[in-house]
C-alpha cells in the first residue's frame, strides 16, 4: 500500500532505460536482426551487455568535466564503434551501424508500460527523467506508444544523472517543487539520488532487465515511498 | 494543394499562441472571472490587449543580452505586475495576481485544434515550438487535450523567438535537419524567420486571434509552403 498521499504527487517522472523499457531482450533482437542481414554471428546477449556495459564510463566523462556536453545517441554511436572492432565485425558501412545505433530509439516497452501509464496519465504529468537524449525519446514513444507529457531529463538539463542538475531542473522545468515529484525508477541508486534532493521515490521491479541471472535491483534496498510490481500495481496504488 | 511533399516532412513543430490556442479570448474570460471574484470592473479586452502587449517588449530585454535568461511565466507576472497598477487593480493579494498569472496555462484551443493535432499526429512528429516556457505548455495542453509529442522551443533552447537558436536548437534535439521540420504558424513573421534557417512553411489563418478588428496576418504575405484554413484543412493538404 502507498505511503504516500497520491493528491501530492503532480509529476510522475520516469526513469526510462530498463524501467519502462526492455532494452537488453530489445538490443538482443537489433543485433540479431543486424548479424542476419550481414551474414554475421554476434553473440548478441553479450553484445547487448557489452554496449551497455559502455554507457556509465562513457557518460562519466561528461559528468566530470574531461569533455564538453555530448548527447546519448553519439556516446552510443562512439562505443558502438569501438564495439564493431572488438566483435570482429567487418566490411559494413559506417551507415549500417549509424542504423543500429538507432536500436535505442526502437526499445520495446515492458508489457504494461503502455496500458499502465495510460492510466497513471489521468491524474499526473507524466515526463521522462531519463539520461537518453530528445529524439531518442521521441522516436521510442511514437513507435512504442508511450503516452508522455513530456520528454525531459539530461539533454534539457545539460546534466547525466545521478547529476542533481538532472533530476532539479527536470522538476524546474515543470514549475514544481522537488516535493510535488515522484521519480519512478527500478534502480535503488537513482531513487536515493532523488530522494537526497526531495523527490517522492517510486521502486517498480524488473527482475528480468539484465536478464536470467540478474542480481542487481531485485528488491527494494531502503523504504522508498512506494514499491510496486508493476505499472498496473502502481496504478492501484496510486488511485488511477 | 499542397506543395511541399508531407513525406518529407517529419517533424511539425507548432507556434502555440495564437495558432493553436485563443489567447485574447481566454485572457479575457480569465480577466472577468477575476474581476467577478473581487468586485472590481477591468475594461477586460482591453487588459488582454495591454498585457500581450507587453509580451515582446519583455522578451526583448532577454534576446539583446540586456538581462539573463528569464522564462516566459515569470516576465508575464511583471508585467502583470505592472498592469495591475496601471489598472488601478488593489486590495488583491501577491496570490491572487499569481493565479491570475497562471492563465495562460489555461488558454483555450481554437475548435479545430485538438482533433485536427490527432489528426496530424498519425504521420508526424508534434512539437511545440513557442516561446511558452514548459510548465505553461504542459499544463496548457493536460487541460486541453493537446496531445504533443515534445514540449521544446525556447526554454529548453534557451532562446526567444525569433532568435535562430529557438528554431535551430527545436530541430537539433528532434534530431533532424531544418529542412525535415515544417513550422506551423499563424504569423508571417514568424515563418519568415524560420525559412530563411531552412524550414518549411506552414501558414494558417486565424482571423480573429486580435478580435474581431485584427489588421495583420490576415493573408499569407509570401508563398509558403502551405497556406490552411485551419488544421482541419491542413491535415486534408497533407493527407493525414
Amino acid at each position: 500500500m502507498a505511503r504516500l498521499d497520491p493528491a501530492s504527487v503532480k509529476a510522475l517522472c520516469f526513469d526510462v532505460f530498463g524501467t519502462v523499457v526492455d532494452w537488453r531482450s530489445s538490443i538482443i533482437r537489433e543485433c540479431e536482426e543486424f548479424a542476419k542481414r550481414h551474414g554475421s554471428s554476434e553473440d548478441c546477449p553479450d553484445f547487448a551487455d557489452r554496449w551497455r556495459a559502455m554507457y556509465q564510463p562513457a557518460m562519466e566523462e561528461v559528468r566530470n568535466g574531461k569533455r564538453a556536453w555530448t548527447k546519448l545517441d553519439d556516446l552510443h554511436r562512439e562505443s558502438l564503434g569501438r564495439l564493431a572492432v572488438e566483435f570482429g565485425i567487418q566490411g559494413v558501412l559506417a551507415g549500417d551501424l549509424d542504423d543500429l545505433n538507432r536500436a535505442w530509439h526502437r526499445l520495446d516497452p515492458w508489457p504494461d508500460a503502455v496500458r499502465g501509464l495510460t492510466r497513471l496519465k489521468g491524474k499526473h504529468v507524466l515526463a521522462t527523467l531519463s539520461n537518453g537524449n530528445v529524439a531518442l525519446m521521441v522516436n521510442m514513444a511514437k513507435r512504442a506508444g508511450l503516452p508522455w507529457d513530456a520528454i525531459l531529463g539530461a539533454e534539457v538539463t545539460r546534466h547525466y544523472k545521478p547529476q542533481s542538475g538532472c533530476y532539479l531542473g527536470t522538476a524546474a522545468m515543470l514549475g514544481l517543487r522537488p516535493e510535488e515529484c515522484a521519480l519512478v525508477a527500478a534502480h535503488n541508486n537513482d531513487l536515493a539520488a532523488a530522494r537526497t534532493l526531495g523527490f517522492k521515490t517510486i521502486f517498480v521491479t524488473r527482475p528480468t532487465e539484465h536478464g536470467p541471472g540478474q542480481t542487481k535491483d531485485l528488491t527494494a534496498e531502503r523504504d522508498w515511498d512506494v514499491v510496486a510490481r508493476d505499472f498496473f500495481d502502481l496504478a492501484d496504488q496510486l488511485g488511477c
